[in-house]
């Protein structure tokens, strides 16, 4: 059994997660950032206090954090979504608590849920690539999460691919996550829409992700050359990140990987066409087993992969 | 102590290697591939046995080997300079000695020959560029040498980057070592040149690399915007690295680490500009130690970073 909590922008989720994975109980609270970190830090107590009553054996607590971690795990340096900065997280949370904080970036946490009872359960390596409305990214080599020297590891999203035609939101131009989220998606196929491509999509007022899947899987030109560009930039990246560090396996989670293997199959031929050893290295690439879950799942956890 | 072999295209190096990295006694052969298979392990039995004789107590050996090798380091899959394929070293070898046999890919020795005793000494997790004819890699997170599920993590020399004008040798097209190796420079000198661009190289018949960062140093214009071109591309390449798993430090090595803080100064400039947290998570970037040694000294405490 662990406690896990979800730290999100919109609510605080907690559960209790037993030794299958599975959520024996979960409770929620809106996050208050508006009201301050000393709210958000009270609202944490309040949760974990309830939980901790829930199953009073546990010792430690994981979070999982929608930003950027010290390196040593115990300052959140970084959570535009809270508006946070360098704040001692681990530190406020356990003088308040009977409990070892742990705390982990969110999509690391989901590569934990994956590894510990879902897609890449067993598996000593494994990468998962979480495509929403940006990309993150989980790195676990050895059994073991890679936070890196300065916490920042696992940013896969940022890595630089080419020159694109929008700047990131983190300031850079050609971000892993400018050509392979939903956000790009959209924004590539409203840019060739007013450069007067014929498509399906121009009936569609705020077509989202999901619309252009629909239109790609229908034969929409448009959709398809965005789908396809999609998955011809995730297929590099899991090249390159394959010829680094050579994974038995990635994961595909987030919202786009609802497309399924209309999505899978073309980011898997775009990954071989640029593999160094196509025949003997291509590592599996899988779709993620949780969906809301995995952060909650993957913090209650996170003890067993640090 | 420890025993290291270097098993190279034209010769096979043998050391008994101390606590402080120094070689105390050095052996040599010629490789003799041409012979095939039999005949090579036939040799490296002998040096091993004769080295063997000199420090009696060893229990293991290790071999830098210029090839892939699998994932369970047992088997050279390919070995392009020594005409090998899917050879069974290791056990091959522990028929006819007395010795555990580990391999290690020479490039990943020379990052363990950094980390034991050079420059990314007390680091637990660095990585390795050599810039010399390509461009190889080595991996150490949490003091471990990552060589892959399918053995080919670390090549990173085949990181795709960008479109470039010419094919690498793996056949694929923008591998970082069609950028930033000794090769890479003198190709793309030579293609400016060709196309009329004016340049002091012009006068020299065959330059080389060290000849471009000679004329680059003195201000030769076209030499300066090839060197920059190759940081350019290195930068990028540490940054995503960083990006992905946020190593303490990187070092540079092979011929090209000879050009010194002309070119470290650059590589660090174009890094950080390409970072996702400059401010924060600057890794350290260094120059190797090593040189010629570094594949005795990395493999002979292979076992330390197992």
């Amino acid at each position: 059994m662990g406690i896990g909590i979800d730290l999100g922008g919109t609510a605080i989720k907690g559960g209790i997660v037993d030794q299958l994975g599975v959520i024996q109980e979960e409770r929620m609270l809106r996050t208050q950032s508006q009201l301050g970190y000393a709210q958000v830090l009270d609202d944490l107590v309040l949760l974990i206090k309830e939980l901790q009553q829930l199953s009073p054996a546990e010792t430690a607590v994981g979070i999982g954090i929608p930003g950027i971690l010290s390196g040593d795990g115990t300052t959140v340096v970084s959570c535009p979504n809270l508006n946070w900065q360098n704040r001692a997280l681990k530190q406020d949370l356990e003088r308040l608590l009977t409990l070892e904080v742990l705390l982990v970036n969110d999509a690391t946490a989901a590569c934990i849920a994956e590894a510990a009872f879902g897609s890449t359960r067993g598996r000593s390596s494994s990468v998962m690539l979480t495509l929403g409305t940006g990309v993150g990214g989980g790195v676990i080599i050895n059994d073991r999460v890679i936070s890196g020297a300065h916490g920042v590891a696992s940013e896969i999203g940022h890595m630089i691919m080419a020159e694109n035609f929008y700047n990131c939101n983190c300031g850079k131009n050609g971000c892993l996550e400018t050509f392979a989220s939903a956000t790009a998606l959209i924004r590539y196929c409203r840019k060739q829409l007013a450069e007067g491509v014929e498509s399906d999509l121009k009936a569609a007022e705020n077509f989202d992700a999901r619309r252009i899947f629909e239109a790609a899987k229908a034969g929409d030109s448009l959709a398809l050359a965005a789908v396809n560009r999609l998955a011809r930039y995730l297929g590099w990246a899991i090249a390159n990140i394959s010829d680094l560090i050579d994974p038995e396996i990635f994961t595909i989670g987030g919202g786009l990987s609802g497309a399924g293997e209309f999505l899978l199959e073309r980011v898997k031929a775009e990954t071989k066409s640029r593999l160094t050893y196509p025949a003997t290295a291509m590592p599996e690439i899988v779709l993620a087993t949780f969906r809301n879950e995995a952060g909650m799942i993957g913090a209650a956890n996170l003890c067993h992969f640090i």
